[in-house]
C-alpha cells in the first residue's frame, strides 16, 4: 500500500469489514441463484460469441462497484451457463455441489495458503493425509493404500492428473529397469474401448504413442466390461513382438454406461506381467462406501493405484480427485525436484510429506479442508444415504422407462446412470430417432441429458444425482421425455 | 431426496436458506481471521505429525455441526498454518489474495459449472477468452497473442501446467517433422540455472530426459540473466552432435533473485533454430502492466507462448495462471481428444473453443470469473497502483538494508524482491551466518522469509507484496532483522 496517489479512487484490497460485507452480498446472490435455479433453461441457449457483444473489449481503467459486476453476472453470465446445479441436470456425470463443499472452498480460498511442502503450511499437508485415510477406510481399502498402513494418498484436481502422474511413475520405473529412455517406444498401455479418453491422452502426454496404446474391445455380452481373456491375448501378442506391458487401467463405473471391469482378474494379470495396475473409479468409487457396492472393488489389493472424484458424486465442489498408491516411492521418484529455494529442515529430516513431489504442479490449494468438511458435516451415515437415495431415484426412472413399451433400457443399470433409448420403428439402428429425442429434450430447456454410443448403439444417458434433484424432478423429466417421444413418433408416422 | 431413512439425522445438502446462514458464519470466521492475522506466528510452529494427535483416525459416523468444525479449524488447523496472508509474510513469492479474488472464487464454487467444452457452459469459455484478451491488452502483448488478433489464451492452474502443455505441443510438432516418436531422444530443452525447476520437471514428464536438458550457467556479471552467447554455444554443440533444439524457456523475474532474461535476443536465437520459445513471467509479468516495467517484455513478439500467474502478484486467490499462445493449433493438436460422449453441434461447427483441448485435465473450474472480478473491482489504475506501492515498499526496505553497513544487497532489485545478506566477518562465505539469521527471524514468528543460493552465495530473499503488508510492517520487519543480526554478531564475537 505504501505511498499515496491521490488522483485515483483507491479500493480496499482485503479490509476485513469490507470483505465481510461484500462477501455476504455475494452469498445472498448465490442463495438467490439456488432458489431460482429451476427457472433457467438447463442447457444454455446462447449462440457462440454472445458474450463479446455484451462486454467491453478492454479492461476498465477505473474501479467498478460490486453492484455493477453482479448485475452483469445476472444479465450476461447466467444466461450463458449450462446449469450443472439444476435439479434437472442429467447430462455427463453430475458435479455434486453442497453447502459443506462450498464452506470448505471458502475456507480454502480465504486462508489462501500454498501447501507445496510441509513447512509452507503443515496443516494443509497433514489434514490431507488424514482425510485420505478417512476416505480410504470408508471404502475399506486395504491398509497397503493407507498412511496408517504402508501406502498413502493425495488430492489431485482431476483423474487426468492422477493418470498422468501414475503413468509417469510406471514409465520411469520401467525405463530404469530396461536401462535407458530410448526404450520408451517398447512400452505398452492397456485399456478398454470404454476406458475414459483421459488415459489415452495422458499416455500421449508422457510419450506413449497411439501405436503403443491397446484398446481392448468390449461388447454387450460382458455388459461392456474388459475381458481378462482378451487382455491376456493382447499382452501375449505384444510380448511376442518384443514389447513391454507397462500399465493397465481398469474402471469401476465407466463414463458411457457405468460398466465395471473385473478388478480381481485384471489385477492378477497385471501382476503376472509386472504391469502397473490403476483403477479409475472416478464416478462410481463414491458408491463403494455402501456395503452393497463395495464388492465392485474386490481385488483392489492387486492394484498399484486407485482414484475417485469426490467432485462427481461425493458432494464436493470442484475440483477434487483422490489418488491412493501402494508404493508412493515410485510417484516421488518420478515427480520430485530438489530446489535450493525450498530447502528446509523438515523436508531434510524425511519425516514429512512434500506434496509438490506427488503431483504435476508446484503450487497447490488446501483442498483437503473441503473434503474434510463434507465428510464431517454429513457423517458416513448421511453420505451413504445420499448415494442410496440417488440410486433409488435412478431405479425409479429405470422402472418407468422399462414399463413404457416404446423405450428400452440398453445396458443394465448398476449405479445411478440409466442408459436407454427409444426403440426404432421405421429406421434400422434408431440413432437418428434418439438424436432427435435428445435434442428435443435439451432444447426445451426443461432438462439436460447426454448420450453415448455403446456396441454401435446410440443411447441416451440419464445421470441422476444432481444435489437438488428430487423424485418430482425425475417424474417431470420422464414426462418430458415421453412428451417429446410422442411428438417425434407422430411426426415419423406422418 | 428419494426415500426416507428415519434412523439418521438428515442434513440439508444444498438448501438455499441453510446455505446462506452457514456461509455467512464462515464469512465471519474468515473476516475475524484477517482481523487477527498478525497475532499468529507467521511460520507455523507445529511439529511433524501434530494433527493426527488432535483428529480422529476415522470419519465420523453421524453428522457434526458447523460450530464443532469451526472450533477444530481454530484450535487444530490455524496453529498448523504458515500464514501466507499475514502482512509479515515475505517468503517465496506472495500469494496475493484480495476481497475481489475471494468473491470470484465464491461465484465459481457456488455456480460450480464444469466448462470442459463450450456447450457445457458457454459463459465459462467466453468469459475466459474475453478476460485473456483484457489481460493481454493490459500487458500490451502483440495481437498475435490475442483472440482479437491471431492467437489466444487459457487459464491454467499453474505455470507447471502451462509449461507441460507447451512442451508437449512443441514435442509433437517436432516429432511429426522428424517423422517418428523414436526421435524423442534427439530433442533438447534449454534453460538457465535460474529457470524455475518446473521446466526440468515438465520436460521429464513429457519424456525429455536430464541428459537432453541444457542448463546454461549464469553469473553475477549478467545479474543472473541467460546469456545469448552461451545459449548459442550450447545449441551449436548439440546441433553438431546430431541433436535437435526443441524448446527454450526465458524468464522475466526469476524465483531466486528476480533476474530478467534478454527476451529479444533469446527470441531471435530461438527463431533461428526453429525452437519453441516460452516466456515464464510467473511473478514479474504482473508488473508489466506498468509502463516502466513493460520494456522487460520487449521481444515478446519472438515468443511462441508466455505465461504469468495472477495468483502471485495480481490479487487473485489461488489458483490462476494465464497462458497465451501465438499458434493455438499446436496446443490443440497435442492435447485434443475426440470423444463421442462429448460430441455436440457447437464443437462440430468449429465456431467455438473447447478448453479441454488446451489443457491436461478434462474438468475445469470457472476461474475466469475470479480474474474478471479482480480486474473490474480495481480497474487498471488501482492494479498499477498496487504493483507500484509494493515496489515502493521494496525500495524502502532495500534502502534500509543498503544503509546498514553490516548488510549488503547481493543482487540489484528489479521488482519487489530484495536479495540481501549479512556480510560475513569471521567466516569465509557467510552462508552459516545468514542461515542462522534466517532461522532466528523465522522462528521468532514475527516474520517469515526464505532464501536462495545465487552464484554460490547464500542470500536471504524478502519478497514484499502480501496484500496486507504496509510500510509499518516493512519497518518492523527490518527492525526484527537488525535485532537478530545484533544478537548473532555478539554471539560470534564471544
Amino acid at each position: 500500500m505504501g505511498s499515496d496517489h491521490l488522483f485515483i479512487k483507491t479500493v480496499p484490497l482485503l479490509d476485513y469489514k469490507n470483505f465481510s460485507d461484500e462477501s455476504k452480498t455475494v452469498i445472498d446472490f448465490i442463495a438467490e441463484y439456488y432458489r431460482n435455479i429451476e427457472k433457467y433453461p438447463v442447457r444454455s441457449r446462447v449462440q457462440p460469441g454472445y458474450l463479446s457483444e455484451k462486454l467491453p473489449e478492454s479492461a476498465p481503467f477505473g474501479p467498478e462497484s460490486l453492484e455493477e459486476i453482479l448485475k452483469d453476472v445476472s444479465e450476461s453470465i447466467l444466461p450463458g451457463l449450462t446449469h450443472w446445479q439444476s435439479p434437472n441436470f442429467f447430462a455427463y456425470f453430475q458435479a455434486n455441489a453442497s453447502t459443506a463443499g462450498f464452506l470448505g472452498e471458502m475456507l480454502c480460498s480465504g486462508l489462501n495458503v500454498v501447501g507445496f511442502n510441509w513447512i509452507s503450511s503443515p496443516a494443509a499437508t497433514e489434514l490431507e493425509t488424514i482425510v485420505m485415510d478417512w476416505m480410504g477406510k470408508m471404502l475399506k481399502l486395504p491398509s497397503s493404500f493407507l498412511f496408517s498402513g504402508t501406502g498413502g494418498g493425495i488430492l489431485h484436481g482431476s483423474t487426468c492428473e492422477a493418470v498422468v502422474c501414475t503413468l509417469a511413475a510406471a514409465r520411469d520405473k520401467a525405463l530404469e529397469k530396461l536401462g535407458g529412455s530410448e526404450n520408451i517406444t517398447k512400452l505398452v498401455v492397456y485399456a478398454s474401448d470404454q476406458t475414459h479418453f483421459t488415459v489415452e491422452k495422458s499416455a500421449k502426454l508422457i510419450g506413449i504413442t497411439k501405436s503403443n496404446f491397446r484398446v481392448i474391445t468390449t461388447s454387450f455380452s460382458t455388459t461392456f466390461s474388459l475381458s481378462p481373456e482378451n487382455l491376456r491375448a493382447a499382452i501375449e501378442a505384444d510380448v511376442k513382438a518384443g514389447l513391454v506391458p507397462l500399465y493397465l487401467c481398469g474402471t469401476v463405473g465407466t463414463t458411457a454406461c457405468g460398466a465395471v471391469d473385473p478388478i480381481k482378474e485384471l489385477g492378477k494379470i497385471a501382476r503376472e506381467y509386472e504391469m502397473w495396475f490403476h483403477i479409475d473409479a472416478a464416478y462410481a468409487g463414491s458408491a463403494c462406501i455402501c456395503p452393497e457396492y463395495r464388492p465392485y472393488l474386490d481385488g483392489v489389493e492387486f492394484a498399484d493405484s486407485i482414484s475417485l472424484n469426490p467432485h462427481k458424486w461425493f458432494l464436493t465442489n470442484m475440483d477434487c480427485c483422490c489418488l491412493w498408491l501402494k508404493q508412493t516411492k515410485f510417484l516421488v521418484d518420478s515427480l520430485s525436484t530438489d530446489s535450493e529455494i525450498l530447502r528446509n529442515k523438515a523436508s531434510e529430516s524425511h519425516s514429512v510429506i512434500d506434496y509438490k513431489d506427488w503431483q504435476i504442479a508446484l503450487s497447490r490449494r488446501f483442498k483437503a479442508l473441503k473434503l474434510w468438511i463434507v465428510i464431517r458435516k454429513h457423517g458416513l451415515t448421511n453420505l451413504i444415504y445420499h448415494i442410496r437415495s440417488d440410486v433409488d431415484m435412478a431405479k425409479r426412472f429405470e422402472t418407468m422407462v422399462a414399463t413404457d413399451r416404446r423405450f428400452e433400457i440398453v445396458v443394465p443399470r448398476k449405479f445411478a446412470l440409466v442408459c436407454f433409448r427409444l426403440k426404432p420403428v421405421l429406421e434400422s439402428d434408431g440413432s437418428e430417432l434418439n438424436r432427435k429425442l435428445l435434442e428435443a429434450v435439451n432444447s426445451s430447456g426443461r432438462a439436460f441429458m447426454s448420450h453415448a454410443v455403446v456396441g454401435s448403439l446410440f443411447v441416451i444417458r440419464a445421470a441422476i444425482g444432481a444435489t437438488l434433484t428430487e423424485d418430482r424432478h425425475v417424474d417431470d423429466f420422464w414426462k418430458l421425455i415421453q412428451e417429446k417421444a410422442q411428438i417425434l413418433q407422430s411426426q415419423d408416422v406422418n
